[in-house]
């Protein structure tokens, strides 16, 4: 009624912000669903977000150390970027994703989003710099407000983990290399076995026109491809017919091609394809991927990769190779249908199935859209799905049982009776001093037995005992904790005696 | 009008989002406010916030690794929060300050805010899982906005390196060991003479009791006194009496307090002062300091603390110790007017004066303002303003004109002729496989000169040169890129062989 007024009087965008600021107003005055002040104060984190405890921080360190390793193997450079980008930076580079962004509240300033992966904001930090090759790596976290209907288990704030190389080279020599990235990153991870999917955004575009897709239709079928993962051909076939407006037959030719998939024996097979052969950029997107085969198998990954015609790859902005790093069987403990399912929403997220733990490919024409003068560097990447990665590696630990260390402490100080804590000062300054990773109570007078309980249940290796008679001697026991063996130490060896200990 | 008719209606929140998402929908058909296609693209960051290079990265890492280092010497846990919290959370924690917050944009849904330092998150963390006691370090970027009249260089976004010691212990225990934490990170990241002034909010309330200031004005006055390392005492005087409405002759009394500072002695004289020594406030903070002073003596700090009157920390939260570390020089090398005034206005942000480069306190109330029955967590902690870290040494950095390594390849393995590309691969693959850090050029056929030309560049220690005719002999040459020494290695010692030549 009021839309229908305002489209008929083509009514401005400012009026319509007026109106919806009028209505968030009264929406607020009515009691919105922002706590209003008779309502109890909630005790949460946002939506979709969450904390890191210090177990969970140490599982993800692990990950993320390993990762880096991996990155730095391949010769790549840190940078990082603001978590908010100005708004116009990100419009136009997601496709149908973009209903996602965060933006901030204008407070009478630049209008912000934060940032939705670390791609663009690397294509904006090249053409601002008017760099035109690097290798670099990125680890951190972006944001997404996935739509009401998604939002089981899927975090709106999540890590990513990517690698990009940057620069105008020849062809697929540094695309063969990210795919040789995610294999040893998986490698390391050792979460199960896995298979990385590769196709070509040139030879979907081929396989589109020889079907007969009219050309502004390439992205909409395509991003209707993506969901072949999630979803079966039939809801996938009734979305490109029924809502992008897609003839049967033409769905049905698509429906042919997307069940394929092989090596390079498949590759041979389309390229002697009549309807293929006759399309330009088919041939093209399959010579490219004889080419990333061959690289592929010099880098020993033949058993790890499959040409996957059903690859698609939800974002706009890819030109060339896609890949997609797929654990083969779900590694998640049974029965925690709960977790499981969590796990699985928040792998949909980051790249496509169930297993689906690193994605990416190349996107030739993303830095040439900030450049002024349009200058293209054509980059390849990828990004590693670690919150998937920690959500398995958390599930194995918890049937482990073991548990984990969160601090690092070498020697616990403790008093054997009253009146030492300033001893225990006096001892614990000599150790910090001497690089030491050294704790104790911070109460004046503890009991000794809670003093040896912490440091058992803390998996601290050495305690000191403090004690009169032993202080006025110079000397203070030393004792190994899962032994419980004691020994005596002169005070002013403790720093030398204590990392011989620590070494064995 | 239509909002005249849905409050006349008393219409539902439902209806009025249902409303909303109407008008948002048609005014994205219209055309919405995003970058609209005829204006002009400008290529930034948000104001406030900037890019980090790889060369950057690498003195910024370096600087985290040594805190994080110390931060684990005192046994510290990391945890790790979302970066926007519920509005509600930030509320009434930041007295003044508040009004720099960023906010996110309702887009349907919760209230959000960026995080504005890493204490309240930690507060609330511990609320919400009812945790009584932790040592935990939190490394992270948090985000204010400051007001336009001080935005010269001031950062929106920056780093935090924060230690907390959360839990019910015998008094400063806990208190001493941060102020230790202090001195250990400036000592070992050598950017200079520093002083680590202490004061007590105790003291600060019970002084300004003893001067008359009314009670309810306290938090005001502290936040006039708070400005005294960047105002001159007249200017702080006069928003004490001009703002602030305090009496002129109570202000004078304030004034003659807070130009003290000293040591143990101070602590003597002040306990004997008649106005003093009536408040309870102010003898418990002296006594309070007291006990401070003797374990920070404890701690081999007697020469770098400063008992000062005059500093007040801006935040509401403290409710004892209060510290901050400041530089006695500015560090920044001369001929840099430009740098140094943004260095020094970052430090304002961070602490207090421009040379002011940690900070912290005890603050008992703040998880009990979380805890539904108001179950208080005392807690203490310090937080280090790397960013003013950051830029002195980059600026010592940049007078050394040392190039700094931002990649830690170990090898480059060059091509001597055309037609190697595929051979460089396979002995890539095997370097990586082995686990040592190797890159070659993305060109198939690259000049020998412009590959060793690169090694030079990047200080890449070792070069494999590939050849035909000792590829058909089953040797590849080892080149030490400085010395430009070569010798011949069989293609199966490789590995080996380069870690042999790696460890010397």
């Amino acid at each position: 009624d009021l839309v229908r007024q305002l489209k008929a009087s083509k009514e401005s965008n400012e009026k319509i912000d007026e109106e919806v600021s009028r209505l968030l107003a009264l929406k607020a005055t009515l009691g919105g669903d922002a706590t209003p002040a008779n309502q109890k104060f909630t005790l949460k984190t946002r939506k979709g977000t969450r904390d890191y405890a210090p177990q969970q921080m140490t599982l993800r360190q692990g990950v993320l150390d390993k990762i880096v390793q991996v990155f730095k193997r391949h010769g790549g450079e840190a940078i990082d970027t603001p978590v908010f980008e100005l708004k116009e930076v990100l419009t136009g580079k997601y496709g149908e994703d973009s209903k996602l962004i965060y933006d901030l509240k204008d407070q009478g300033g630049e209008i912000l989003s934060m940032r939705y992966d670390l791609t663009v904001p690397l294509a904006r930090y090249l053409a601002m710099n008017k760099i035109s090759s690097i290798k670099r790596y990125h680890i951190a976290k972006v944001y997404r407000r996935d739509n009401p209907a998604m939002t089981r288990g899927r975090y709106r704030e999540f890590y990513q983990c990517d690698f990009d190389i940057a620069g105008t080279y020849d062809p697929m020599l540094a695309d063969a290399e990210c795919v040789k990235i995610v294999a040893e990153i998986l490698n390391t991870l050792d979460i199960g076995d896995y298979v990385i999917k590769l196709n070509h955004r040139q030879l979907l575009d081929g396989m589109f026109e020889a079907c007969g897709v009219p050309a502004n239709c390439f992205r909409a079928i395509c991003s209707a491809v993506d969901k072949l993962d999630k979803s079966p051909w039939e809801d996938v076939r009734k979305e490109m017919v029924e809502e992008k407006g897609l003839d049967g037959a033409t769905a049905d030719k698509i429906g042919e091609y997307v069940r394929l998939s092989g090596g390079a024996d498949l590759v041979e097979q389309l390229l002697a394809d009549p309807k293929l052969k006759a399309v330009p950029n088919a041939v093209k997107g399959l010579e490219g991927m004889q080419l990333l085969l061959k690289y592929c198998a010099l880098f020993g990954l033949e058993q790890r990769i499959s040409f996957d015609l059903s690859l698609a790859r939800g974002l706009d902005y890819y030109t060339g190779v896609i890949y997609e790093g797929v654990l083969k069987v779900d590694p998640s403990p049974a029965g925690s249908p709960a977790k499981s399912s969590q796990n699985g929403e928040q792998a949909m997220e980051q790249g496509g199935t169930v297993g689906s733990v690193a994605g990416g490919g190349r996107y030739d024409n993303l830095v040439g859209m900030f450049d002024p003068r349009g200058k293209a560097v054509p980059c390849v990447g990828v990004s590693i799905g670690v919150e998937r990665i920690f959500s398995v590696l958390e599930a194995k630990f918890a049937a482990s049982k073991v548990k984990l260390r969160t601090s690092d402490v070498e020697v616990y100080v403790a008093s054997a009776h009253k009146g030492l804590h300033e001893q225990r000062l006096r001892v614990l300054n000599q150790l910090w001093d001497a690089g030491i990773k050294a704790e104790h109570s911070y109460k004046l007078n503890p009991k000794l037995l809670a003093q040896l309980q912490h440091c058992e249940e803390h998996q601290i290796p050495l305690a000191i005992v403090l004690g009169d008679s032993e202080l006025a001697q110079g000397i203070v026991k030393l004792r190994e904790v899962t032994t419980r063996q004691e020994s005596s130490v002169p005070l002013v060896e403790l720093p030398d005696e204590i990392r011989r200990r620590l070494q064995k």
